[in-house]
C-alpha cells in the first residue's frame, strides 16, 4: 500500500470544481483512496464567515465567559455562537465547547478552523460531508474517467489520548469499516475485534503525509489499499442513546448546571 | 510512504525474540518504521493466563453481575477479575469494563485478548509497551545491524466512534507526536492544530494492511515516512488531571453509585 500527498493544489476558493483541482495534479486510479481535506471543500462551498456576522445570544455570552473564567483563555463570544449553530448538540461548554455537529462528527469547536482561511476568520466544516465526497467522486469520474473512493477528513483531538489524528467525515465508494463479526482467528475462536474502522485509519494514513501550516497540502492518495473479502458497515458515528461517553457527558454536565 | 505487512511469521511462544522473528521475514531499514502487534510480544513475554488462575474479589462478583444484568452479556466474574488486576483506575464498571492500565492506557477490558491465544484463555497487554518497543529496537540493531523505529501496536475502540482503529501502545526510535506549535499557515496565522499524534496514525496505517483472523499477520513496515523538521512530543496519554472525559466518567460513576 502506497501513500503520497497530492502536491501543487493551488487556494481554493469558493465556487471552484475540487475534483477537477485534484485531478489535474494527480493520475488518479480506480482502486485509489483519495482523502481531500474537507478545508478544500469548504472553501469551494463558501463556507467562510466573519466573526462580525455572528451576533451572539445569551448562551454564548455564558460560554465564552465561563471559558475566560475557568480556562484562562480569551474566548469570543462570537465564535461561540458560531459554533453553537454548527452543532445539533452541546456535551461539553467549558473548559472548551465539545459538540455534536448536524451530521453527527464530535469534536471540539464543531471543527471550526481559524487558520488558513485567506479573506475570511473562520471556515465551518462541510455541512454534508458524506455528499460531498460523492459529488467529488462523480465529479472525478466526469473529468478523468476513473472511479477511486474518496474520503472528505478532517484533524480532531480525542478523549484520553493526546495530539490529533486524521478521521474522516464522509466517504464514498467504499464502507466505512470492515466488518469481522462471525469470522474467526486460527484457533476456531470468533474475533473479539469486530468492527475495523478503515476509512478513519485511511485519513490517518493520509495526514501522515499532508501535513499542516503554510508546507501543508490538501490532498493524498492511497494506492493499492485492498479492503479484502469482508462485509463493510456503513455506519462511523456511534449512536447518541449506546454512546456511553456521551450520556455520562450529558449526565455530568447536568449535575454541574 | 509505503506500508506493508511483514508475512511468514510464525506462531509466537513464551521466550521467543521478536526482533529475531521479524528480521528473519522482513528485510528492515534504517529508516522503517516497524509496528509490532502487542500480541506477539505479549505472547513472547508470556502474557498469556488461564482463567481458572483467577479467584474473583467481591467487587469482581459485583461488575459480572451487573454487566450481565444491564448489556445483558454473560460476563465471568474471573475475567473482570483479570481485568482489575490490569488497571490502576476503573473508569466505568458497566455496561462494559473502561480503565486506565498501569502503563496509562485507556480501554475496554484492559485490552486483555480472547481470540489468537493458542493454550491459554486470556492474553495480557505487555507490562510495559515502551520498554518493550525499546528492546525489539536494540534487537534489529543486534541482528540486522540497523535501526528502525519501533511501534508496539493494539486494536482499540474510542467514545463517539464506531469501530476499533489501531494505535500505539509504545515506542522507540521516533518521538510520540509532530508538535507544530509556533508554526505559521500560509497567511502567517498561528496554527490551531498543534500537536499530531503520529504514532497513532502509523498504528492506524499498519492496520490496513495486517488484519485480523487467521489470515493476520502480526507486524507491519513504514517505509520513507518523513517526521519532517518539527519538534516532538513523548506524551500521547493525556494527564488524568487535565483530561475532561476523563473527570467526567469519574465524577458521573460516583453520582450513580
Amino acid at each position: 500500500m502506497e501513500v503520497f500527498a497530492v502536491e501543487g493544489v493551488p487556494e481554493v476558493r469558493p465556487g471552484d470544481d475540487v475534483a477537477e483541482l485534484l485531478v489535474e495534479q494527480a493520475d488518479l486510479q480506480d482502486d485509489d483512496v483519495v482523502c481531500v481535506a474537507s478545508t478544500i471543500v469548504s472553501k469551494a462551498n463558501g463556507r467562510g464567515r466573519s466573526l462580525s456576522s455572528y451576533e451572539p445570544s445569551g448562551r454564548a455570552e455564558r460560554i465564552a465567559a465561563t471559558i475566560e473564567d475557568i480556562a484562562d483563555e480569551e474566548k469570543d463570544p462570537r465564535m461561540a455562537q458560531a459554533i453553537l449553530d454548527e452543532c445539533e448538540e452541546v456535551l461539553v461548554e467549558a473548559p472548551f465547547i465539545l459538540g455534536v455537529t448536524k451530521f453527527g462528527h464530535i469534536t471540539v469547536n464543531a471543527g471550526i478552523d481559524r487558520s488558513n482561511v485567506p479573506g475570511a476568520d473562520l471556515l465551518l466544516l462541510p455541512e454534508d460531508p458524506t455528499a460531498e465526497a460523492e459529488a467529488i467522486r462523480d465529479g472525478i469520474r466526469e473529468h478523468a474517467g476513473v472511479e477511486p473512493s474518496v474520503i472528505v477528513t478532517d484533524t480532531s483531538g480525542r478523549p484520553f489520548r493526546l495530539g490529533q489524528r486524521g478521521v474522516a467525515l464522509g466517504w464514498a465508494g467504499l464502507s466505512a469499516s470492515r466488518d469481522w463479526r462471525g469470522e474467526h482467528d486460527r484457533d476456531g475462536r470468533e474475533l473479539e475485534a469486530t468492527v475495523q474502522a478503515v476509512v478513519d485509519e485511511l485519513a490517518a494514513a493520509a495526514n501522515l503525509v499532508t501535513g499542516e501550516g503554510d508546507g501543508g497540502t490538501p490532498a493524498a492518495v492511497v494506492r493499492d489499499f485492498d479492503f479484502g473479502d469482508h462485509a463493510g458497515s456503513e455506519q462511523l458515528f456511534r449512536d447518541p442513546e449506546k454512546d456511553v461517553v456521551r450520556q455520562a457527558l450529558r449526565e455530568w454536565s447536568h449535575v454541574r448546571d
